[in-house]
């Protein structure tokens, strides 16, 4: 019972018409988040994407459900990019404590530096969820680094991590709404230090090092529109 | 100038309308509460809460805009019975330590105790902005008791709850989702106690003791359908 090389191809392998579909689907994506940037997801027009897709207006609900649909893909993408950037940078952060105080911080200033981005990330539904899942491979590697280093005590890290990223996303919340200050990103990553187990002297020192830049690499086109 | 003693009352005093309008609204929010308590918000309809509250149907739209609106109003009312029975509980509790370590394991376990309010709570409107003015006047009153006693370490209090309060919601979520185990009120209680400065052993030995109740107080009959 010999399989014939020519057989039809496995059923994963997308068809012509799946493969057309996906890109005009990526086209409304892109136009969506170039118009987001522009001018906000509150002026945001069904009819603008898809003439900035050129897609027939008609066709957009083939695709997405509604406006507000297309606006979560889109940024789901925006922190898949981000999370994307973040690994690639914490890989050449030696202590794994810093590779933390570093995302926790970058995460907090995004409010600051891209208030219409965190905005919308903060706003999602089940943000909590959706950002935990994004950032669940690198933050995991970062704190099981830390662990087997012996330089966090965590017991639970996944129980630990829902924590700092509520927390993360709640600081950012209150950045967005006025309600904190400057400093809050030292402040909540020196708190998330100690809460992986840093003693506080060395939670105060590496939250107050300089922190390095997160570039979004070139190779994240799709979602530098919205992550600058 | 003298002011008369029999002038007209001052303009804050409410007149005989204003308090039978009240007293109306005050009906219609209980009446949802009990539905509410009784068979969830999702079958919760407009007629049942007028009929339960015995106002005609047509006048409900005098006192709120929609159900939602109702609803966000016995959520609110609960969290606010929920955390005067928080204060008058934690006042009893000398250590700030242990009384941080009660009111954090009292909200996770919110999540396993009572998911209808739990959902209801972490589902808010601006969840994380509601939650900490509601529990702003007591947790602020702990960390500085602990920050006055030299127990805590804790630069910007409000930073520090913020964080807090958000990553408090976020493991309640997380509970909700299936996506948390059994023991992640002791073990995030233990991270919150380390975030606000204590050692890890001793961390480790408040989160771990036994968890006085909570009783909601029979002065709080304003909660008692949800806050059981």
């Amino acid at each position: 019972l010999e399989a014939s090389p020519a057989s039809a191809p496995p059923s994963a392998a997308p068809t012509r018409g799946a493969r057309r579909r996906a890109r005009t689907r990526q086209r409304l994506t892109d136009a969506a988040r170039a118009l987001i940037a522009q001018k906000g997801v509150a002026a945001l027009r069904i009819s603008e994407i898809t003439e900035g897709a050129d897609v027939a207006l008609g066709s957009f609900y083939n695709h997405f459900e509604s406006k507000e649909e297309l606006v979560e893909e889109v940024v789901s993408d925006a922190i898949q990019a981000l999370s994307e950037a973040m690994v690639a940078r914490m890989a050449s952060i030696e202590d794994p404590a810093e590779a933390v105080s570093f995302a926790t911080r970058h995460f907090v200033l995004l409010a600051t530096d891209n208030p219409e981005l965190a905005s919308l990330l903060v706003n999602l539904d089940q943000a909590d969820a959706q950002f935990e899942r994004a950032v669940l491979p690198f933050a995991l590697q970062a704190l099981d680094r830390g662990i087997a280093a012996g330089r966090f005590n965590v017991a639970e890290p996944r129980v630990a991590l829902t924590g700092i990223v509520g927390g993360t996303l709640a600081v950012m919340r209150a950045i967005l709404d006025g309600r904190s200050r400057g400093d809050a990103d030292v402040l909540h990553a020196e708190a998330v230090l100690r809460a992986v187990g840093l003693a506080l002297d060395e939670a105060h020192g590496i939250a107050r090092r300089p922190l390095p830049a997160l570039d979004t690499p070139s190779s994240q086109p799709r979602a530098a529109g919205l992550v600058a």
